[in-house]
């Protein structure tokens, strides 16, 4: 599998060629409004100072980091502010690379693409973990696939593509293994704000040296372009006190500094936008995902209901998930989803459909008269 | 020399904390205000629809890179907008090791320190050609450095800190010692808009699968904040056609992509700012070159009037150019520059001036009272 070039333009590419309409349920992008206040950051920003156009301090607006460490009750030397999840991610593996003993990285299958794409570009060694059936990832076969090779252990709740959310008992184990085997845990938090069953928590409930948490706006904030995310690393002052200086000259080094329009928006809308606005989001899925697992019903496909983020996977009889069989969906149904074989083994046999699409009602008809 | 953290902070901390009014003459952030156009893309992304808030494609907006590339005169698939002149030239330099033999880069004396801070970063040999007393770095010198351990050469004209710009000759000359030495000339040109000389010379003049030129938007239009720049790789086709795919997987594994409402308002900005806006800063800092220049003579200074960028490295009877010095200047002259010694081991004895404040008068006169 080259997990190097994620997949995902294959198929938007294959659909935009398409002779036909086609509903897009391949990518990851939020359909829906940001938040008020972060439109009207980007206005009052338009108007800012000459000197507010210079660079933002290298680990981020300080305003921005203060809001978000008391959001996430850790200090503020915790927090470096990153270029989305994306490089949040990066930081923290190439951190847990760098600092643990092993070059093993240990990820799971299914697996978000961009991991296993990022750990081979890093020429670590992976080892993947099956998720069970119902997507969620059961610590034993993490404990079992973990070793003293093992330096870091990415895990991602609510889970991109199986929907499974790892609760607080599951985050407490993965906390231990890492701890056992003198590891990193990688937790990737970014939909945490979509989270339906009420079982998410955040491995930051644990206050350990191993544990770095990502985490973004672009999901929460349906801002996945502005690429304003975080990475909450263990304490400067503690046993792996290291990680977050070397992470923030990495992304010196490596960025200078994050953009500041779009750090001054989040800022704005953090501060400005209330509880019923991600209320509102989450309900919205929540009734997409009705209507969609509905049709899924009706057309004897097998799937998992999400607890948490926004991807359904489904198995459907006699119709694996290849990309052959994905463009026979775009040519013939008018659907186009992720083939299950783009995220690894496990789920080769299934599809992901992603319900950031205002089109969920009528891709579930144009699925449901497929395969009836 | 520890350049993986740059001393600029040091020294603008010292400066904050003086008891003093001091004019800043640390940074390289312009004073002066970005474009008409580049507030109202701002303004005009403010009121985007939804969907123009997600991801840009990873090699940066489709119609920027046109844009870039028409303006380049090479092809578009050279060409990858980055998260400003620091990422191109960290894909650059990172491509240039991976790509080519050997393990060593060669940087100029006095060093833009990021420079130096991403070499030792990356784990590779340094080894430094010092620039003439002019500034001007003798091509025969590079020559003389260059060796089959050599993967990647680093020039920057016009120079920080020197002032200094190479003409067409070096600029061959350069290139052709990459191509002798089967290394990669990487030629940040980020102070391209500031040639007072007339004498600047772009590497992308030779068409060689040896180039790589990198970018940016930040000082040109005085938005360093914005974080947009870009690198123009040889083409896809060449015989190092593989170095602007392996970069645009490094930057998509890194950050995913770069943030949106920046490269939307640099395009505008880029479509709707006329020369006599570039023409209006260059005359801008020339006055101040005159007032700051003269101050020097009065002072007895010894200095080399620069040929472009924005920056005048000066030289003081017994005064050397040490982070004491720079200090003492803060609290007696009320003036900060940047010591020499940050820069590296030639130019110790001097001291670095950004003439990025309007307040360039000011502190001159402030430096002819304090070395009269």
């Amino acid at each position: 599998m080259d997990y190097e070039t994620p997949q995902f333009f294959r198929v938007m590419q294959y659909a935009a060629r398409a002779d036909r309409d086609v509903v897009d349920m391949v990518s990851g992008n939020p359909d829906w409004d940001p938040p008020d206040g972060l439109r009207d950051g980007l206005r009052d920003y338009a108007e800012a100072d000459a000197d507010e156009y210079q660079y933002a301090p290298s680990r981020g607006l300080k305003s921005l980091r203060e809001e978000i460490a008391a959001r996430r009750d850790v200090t503020v030397d915790r927090v470096v502010v990153t270029n989305g999840t994306g490089e949040a991610n990066h930081l923290a593996m190439t951190g847990g690379l760098d600092h643990f003993s092993g070059d093993e990285i240990v990820l799971t299958d299914p697996v978000y693409p961009y991991y296993a794409g990022r750990a081979n570009f890093l020429d670590a060694e992976t080892t993947f973990v099956a998720a069970g059936d119902d997507g969620r990832l059961d610590p034993e076969t993490v404990r079992a696939a973990a070793s003293d090779e093992t330096s870091v252990i990415v895990v991602n709740s609510p889970n991109n593509p199986t929907g499974a959310i790892y609760d607080a008992d599951a985050m407490a184990e993965f906390v231990a293994i890492a701890e056992d085997h003198d590891a990193l845990l990688v937790s990737d938090e970014v939909y945490d704000h979509f989270d339906y069953a009420g079982r998410f928590a955040s491995a930051l409930e644990h206050d350990s040296p191993n544990v770095v948490a990502t985490n973004a706006f672009s999901k929460s904030m349906a801002i996945t372009g502005l690429r304003v995310g975080y990475a909450v690393f263990p304490s400067p002052d503690g046993p792996s006190g290291d990680l977050v200086d070397r992470a923030a000259t990495r992304h010196m080094l490596t960025n200078v500094s994050g953009s500041r329009p779009a750090q001054y928006a989040v800022e704005r809308a953090l501060q400005t936008t209330s509880p019923e606005y991600y209320a509102e989001c989450r309900r919205r899925l929540e009734r997409r995902i009705d209507t969609f697992c509905a049709a899924l019903d009706a057309a004897g496909a097998e799937y998992n209901r999400p607890e948490g983020g926004f991807y359904v996977m489904a198995r459907f009889p006699d119709f694996a998930g290849s990309f052959e069989n994905v463009y026979e969906l775009v040519d013939e149904a008018g659907v186009a989803g992720m083939p299950g074989e783009a995220f690894g083994e496990s789920r080769s046999d299934w599809i992901r459909f992603a319900l950031v699409t205002p089109r969920v009602e009528e891709a579930a008809e144009r699925l449901g008269n497929f395969f009836e």
